[in-house]
């Protein structure tokens, strides 16, 4: 493969930046302890633990999920996923990489007669009920994603489709939904084996944040015709890449390095991930669940209290030039900056020369949108550098599905060893709980006690 | 005026969430400290600095917009902005907020004949392309903004779009074209000037990120037929009531207050705004400039280098529940979070009754999709409350243009306040000068030194 994912982090360093940047030794020593991490996620990987490794060598899950979309899946113009977190965040990162913008603006034709893809990753009924009510339910597969299948958020919105699905339809709701659950456990799955569902699977080993590359993400990707398997062989590729123990030759390996060593060693806890390219932006969003859901711990290994973790922001360029940079530029040294870029563009606009005297306007002339776009990037890591701020770029060849693919699992394996590198279990979200226990409580589940913070007289307000 | 924004800050407070929240001593310390800087806000008011407080005040300017909306406006079906930053982000704020749900994708009729509405607000050819492929430059009008009239990516988007208006339109395309701009001085004024294209001015005093309450802002606004009188009136009542100085009863002072305490005194640098509502999504992401554009700052207001700035992020209910919470419920104490949330919705979704057997499925019945988002907000909220992360609300009745008119004035008095308390400059933003000079050597600008990194030797990549 030639298209190798590049990772410049000549900005990270005091060689590239001066002080504010990570020492040369301190790197050194990071790259001699990185064979241990190295080895314990190789580890980790053997005992069965890092599922979503496994995922790109599933071919017939991959052929399963083809046929799917070439056969039933044509019947349909309208894919609606229902899911939240892990089952919404990688598909609509691949919505926006891969597909045409404006998908769902297009006409059948424009869209080669693949079919319109909405994500309800909420509940908030002003967005749903306009949407249901503008569905035709006999064009419509609505995938159901959750692991557990318990998910409050994607349960409430599966009754209230079903219902629709129902009225219209009958019992022929069934041959509009597809669920995508454990193999074995939970609610989805009991009803699909009740009610007839055709289903795909989340390995048990697969967490939801790790899911993409599963049937999660690669379903309703195959369903609007983008090409999952370049994805996996993406992917694939740069699982290899990262088998090398030599941390200076291992992407993933470098980013988890080089994040914590500024978090730690320069006290930036702060990791901005900003793509020059409104089609990797959805990456930015995917990337910010990885890394704060993985990352954000309250107990390390050793079950002490360290209430770790460094804080994701997305960010977007150059957009956020005019919204973020002032505060990247003259703010604390508190963050780093990860720019996301494509060398190449399927295509691109020329400047029209115009006003050759008006000097604001001149020099645009001639150059394409492209190269401005490119040119800004350059300038702004430029700036960045000078003013001692760390900053690397992740650059690929092209936003193409291979391309992303290496994006993705790059991402994945470096929140493994980041974890190791920060003490704390990547794979676990405990904190989520209290805060579901005590939305049944309120929404009267059986066994949660209602809820009652009776604490309305001490309330401060101002009103 | 009954329906009154409402803060509730319970859980910002120690006695609301324990030894991490802030102590009441601190806070009676700023109530009283608070006079003075309320009376340092109000003599930049006197003196004419604060712009954006004048623009409620401008019932000509409104019905000037309004009449054109009214009038030659009716004459498009789309209406394009060309803006970046400061003259897109409210845009996109108040799209999203007032205007139907999927919008763009709406027949005529279902936008009651308003147009579409596009916020370029990127300069990557693969967005900018397919959308003007898909435009009828006759029936399209293009709205440019930018104050200084020469950001380079609306300069770019403006060349762009004239060479396409000229084509099929040829001098007609002036009639396509409105100018938002200063009202005398650039490159924009000029232009206007030479071609008789119309205009609409932002008053001098007026930084871009203040803008949405001027034409930047009420013209897109008024040409989709959001009730921008409303959205002038909410704001003129906000800032009636920031006009008191008892730190107790002024909601801007409060916010900007316990944002600075939860800063310094309890080292919590990153402000998360957190809308649980879909439609209040952009006013996160406009704050984000606001916030971050204006406090972040290396020099004090007596030229000493302090690097300051707290880090805003946006993030949104539910979705982020399962995204960024367990980051926000175990991680560091280094946040705030401020809820945003209306009490009322137009309307709501009942989730039917089924499944009685299931209990997973059983509770939710019955219930409706908002209650059930309005229950993830109270359990979030207690969550964070119970393990003693700092957070507020910030509740309006129900999402309309009054609303969001209390909204956004609230939001930017605050961020003057904090100016005042950070001690800096909140209307400058210096830092992003190098970048904008970079890009202009880069591109060839006449008087601009040509990019020059000579760094290529001693580059760090792993590849």
């Amino acid at each position: 493969m030639t298209d190798r994912l590049v990772l410049d982090y000549t900005g990270m360093l005091a060689a590239g930046i001066g002080d504010h940047g990570i020492a040369q030794a301190s790197l050194d020593v990071a790259a001699t302890r990185f064979r241990d991490v190295h080895a314990a996620v190789a580890r980790q990987r053997t005992a069965g633990k890092l599922g979503f490794l496994e995922l790109t060598d599933q071919s017939d899950v991959a052929e399963r999920i083809r046929s799917f979309a070439d056969g039933v899946g044509q019947a349909f113009d309208t894919i609606v996923v229902l899911g939240i977190g892990g089952s919404a965040l990688g598909t609509i990162a691949l919505q926006r990489a891969l597909l045409r913008p404006f998908w769902n603006e297009l006409d059948d034709e424009e869209r080669d007669y693949y079919p319109r893809l909405y994500v309800l990753d909420n509940v908030d009924p002003t967005t749903i009920g306009p949407l249901f009510d503008r569905l035709d339910p006999g064009r419509t597969l609505f995938n159901v994603i959750s692991k557990s299948g318990a998910t409050a958020e994607t349960m409430a919105q599966f009754l209230i489709a079903r219902a629709r699905l129902m009225e219209s339809l009958d019992d022929a709701y069934r041959r509009h939904f597809i669920f995508t659950t454990d193999p074995e456990h939970g609610v989805l799955r009991q009803l699909a084996e009740g009610e007839a569902i055709p289903t795909f699977s989340v390995p048990p080993n697969v967490g939801g944040r790790f899911s993409v590359l599963s049937a999660v993400g690669l379903l309703p990707a195959a369903l609007v015709g983008i090409d999952i398997e370049a994805m996996l062989r993406g992917a694939a590729a740069m699982d290899e890449r990262c088998r090398n123990p030599d941390l200076l030759q291992n992407p993933a390996g470098l980013f988890a390095a080089l994040q914590h060593l500024a978090h730690f060693e320069r006290n930036a806890p702060i990791h901005v991930v900003m793509p020059y390219s409104d089609r990797l932006a959805g990456i930015a969003d995917w990337f910010r669940q990885l890394w704060a859901e993985s990352l954000g711990k309250r107990l390390d290994r050793a079950g002490a209290e360290v209430f770790r973790g460094p804080t994701p922001v997305s960010a977007l360029g150059a957009t956020d030039q005019h919204s973020q940079m002032q505060l990247y530029m003259e703010g604390p040294f508190d963050k780093t900056i990860t720019f996301l870029a494509a060398r190449e563009r399927p295509f691109d606009l020329v400047i029209p020369e115009a006003y050759p005297d008006v000097d604001a306007l001149a020099y645009l002339g001639g150059h394409s949108l492209g190269g401005l776009l490119d040119a800004e990037r350059d300038a702004t890591r430029s700036a960045l550098s000078r003013s001692g701020r760390m900053n690397m770029t992740i650059e690929v060849a092209r936003v193409d599905a291979e391309a992303i693919g290496q994006i993705l699992m790059m991402f994945q394996i470096a929140t493994v060893y980041a974890g190791e590198l920060y003490g704390i279990d990547p794979l676990d979200q405990p904190g989520v709980e209290l805060g579901k226990v005590l939305t049944y409580g309120l929404m009267g589940r059986k066994g949660y006690a209602p809820g009652d913070e009776g604490r309305a007289a001490d309330r401060r307000i101002c009103s």
